[in-house]
């Protein structure tokens, strides 16, 4: 496995000409809430609105030029749809976008700033990978999964390098789990730049493959997408599980109240606006307190797409 | 007048180790709506709140040995008594705040969480003025003016400095103006710092003295505090007002539905939550799109500090 904290940096180098350094924020009050020393890292002001930015840039960064030439390809109904379809903007090069049909207008809506491929599918993660599939094969374009691609892992570990270089002294990093590729890239860039510090998964206690596949030790799935936390309602992949599985020892569960509660938090203390799942890394701080107490401890906020029309809470 | 580049850039460095150089926004959305290149300066997320941290820290900086070692008194409802009160903490030196008995409780609270020399005072102004004279005489505290106060205004010089050196090719800034601490400081380093980047001010058109001030050459009062730019009532002083009339040739006056409008508009697009005289300079900017049109411009969000529980907008 790669262990060398200076192949990290030189991924954070070369994505830095495309994507934000973001910022980070603090809040006494939470501070005081947890017993801890807080660093909240905002994905939410990353490029399109979350950390998924990182990701697509890297991933099209390291293709060849005869696979830039011919375009690359994606099916999501969420962040890495946008974050695709303007990375590749940028580095100008063709994308195409598989949505569901269902899929909220308003983020068909952010796609569309971006990019004119928008394919709409029928409704289930079946039919996207046929019509991915059909595309993909008629234009020999480069086929870029939102979670399960070593360069997507890689681009995320860029967030875990930034926090540590700026606080060397992290003991947690807090993560929400999804579909395993930031989990597994922050798990890797942290070994290898911090003997102490430890990564954490968060995931809904609804959708929590991930929580009973550390503890099978295979890629477990989940039985419902009943969460609000639209953005981890995936699961992990052949390609992350096994980084999750040698540098990830602990997995939170929360409930959906807990991630309301901590979006409000959110908006109230740090005066920002969260999608549900990128609240979910406070929620499960907030719930496992006496871990975390007198540690320092970095949560990732992932993203900030939500309908502002449309909050969970007063 | 004070014109070199390094003065100013020296005040930014002696400051560096107290405040936050803070982050910038950027919204497609914002920019198409408005045809300019906009960066948001988000003093919102400054230490406290709000810009006016930088004062406080740069006011206490430039004390002797001598007045550090009695205090410091200032009278304030608003940003200003928290960011004394936390920069006089954070310099390990005592601070004495005047707030008059009808501040919001959340307002005293949050000077409350720095330090324990809260006095509060009947509500008027002239209230607030006799008693911060008779706590300064009894203890030899040096005052230090919210906004009529020359370390003050080059406190707040520092954010032009930052905004300059990472936006060199800066058209405009616009900022709101209050007491007019905030617009002074700005086109100080500004016009020391670019050839052609001008500082225009924004007010609230209820409470717009600057506008008359800068007309009649001399300070104009308010005859009414109606305004819900809370931080925004106060009047010019005989120290900043010569700066203004100087360097600033042009003050935009906007309404309160502007005001909440652009508020609300920065909570959609930039998804984060600011305080109405925080919104003001937006207000400005959509007001009089025409002359700012292909311009690159900085708007100045000065502060965040609001009740999230009582937005005026839905």
């Amino acid at each position: 496995m790669i262990t060398d904290k200076k192949y990290f940096e030189k991924i954070s180098s070369s994505i830095s000409k495309y994507c934000k350094q973001t910022p980070s924020l603090s809040s006494i009050f939470i501070n005081d809430l947890c017993g801890s020393d807080i660093v909240f890292k905002c994905e939410n002001f990353q490029i399109t609105g979350s950390f998924k930015y990182r990701a697509a840039t890297n991933a099209i960064l390291n293709l060849t030029d005869e696979k830039r030439s011919k375009g690359v390809i994606t099916h999501s109904s969420g962040n890495f749809a946008q974050a695709l379809a303007c990375a590749a903007k940028s580095q100008n090069i063709e994308a195409h976008i598989v949505m569901p049909e269902n899929a909220p207008a308003f983020k068909k809506k952010s796609v569309e700033k971006y990019n004119n491929n928008l394919i709409q599918s029928k409704p289930t993660v079946k039919d996207r990978e046929n019509m991915t599939r059909l595309v993909l094969q008629k234009n020999k374009l480069s086929f870029i999964h939102p979670s399960n691609n070593l360069d997507v892992i890689l681009g995320n570990s860029t967030i875990a390098t930034e926090l540590l270089s700026n606080n060397p002294n992290l003991d947690f990093i807090l993560c929400p789990v999804g579909g395993g590729g930031l989990l597994s890239g922050l798990a890797l860039s942290s070994s290898a730049l911090s003997e102490k510090c430890e990564v954490i998964g968060v995931e809904p206690i609804n959708v929590n493959d991930a929580y009973r596949s550390i503890i099978s030790k295979q890629i477990e799935t989940n039985k419902t997408t009943n969460t609000i936390a639209d953005g981890l309602r995936t699961n992990l992949g052949n390609i992350n599980f096994p980084i999750i599985l040698k540098h990830v020892n602990k997995i939170i569960c929360v409930q959906e109240e807990e991630i309301i509660d901590a979006m409000h938090l959110i908006h109230k203390e740090l005066g920002i606006l969260v999608e549900p799942s990128g609240a979910v890394s406070l929620a499960g701080l907030l719930k496992e307190k006496k871990i975390f107490k007198n540690k320092k401890i970095a949560v990732v906020i992932s993203g900030g797409n939500v309908d502002p029309n449309k909050l969970p809470f007063n």
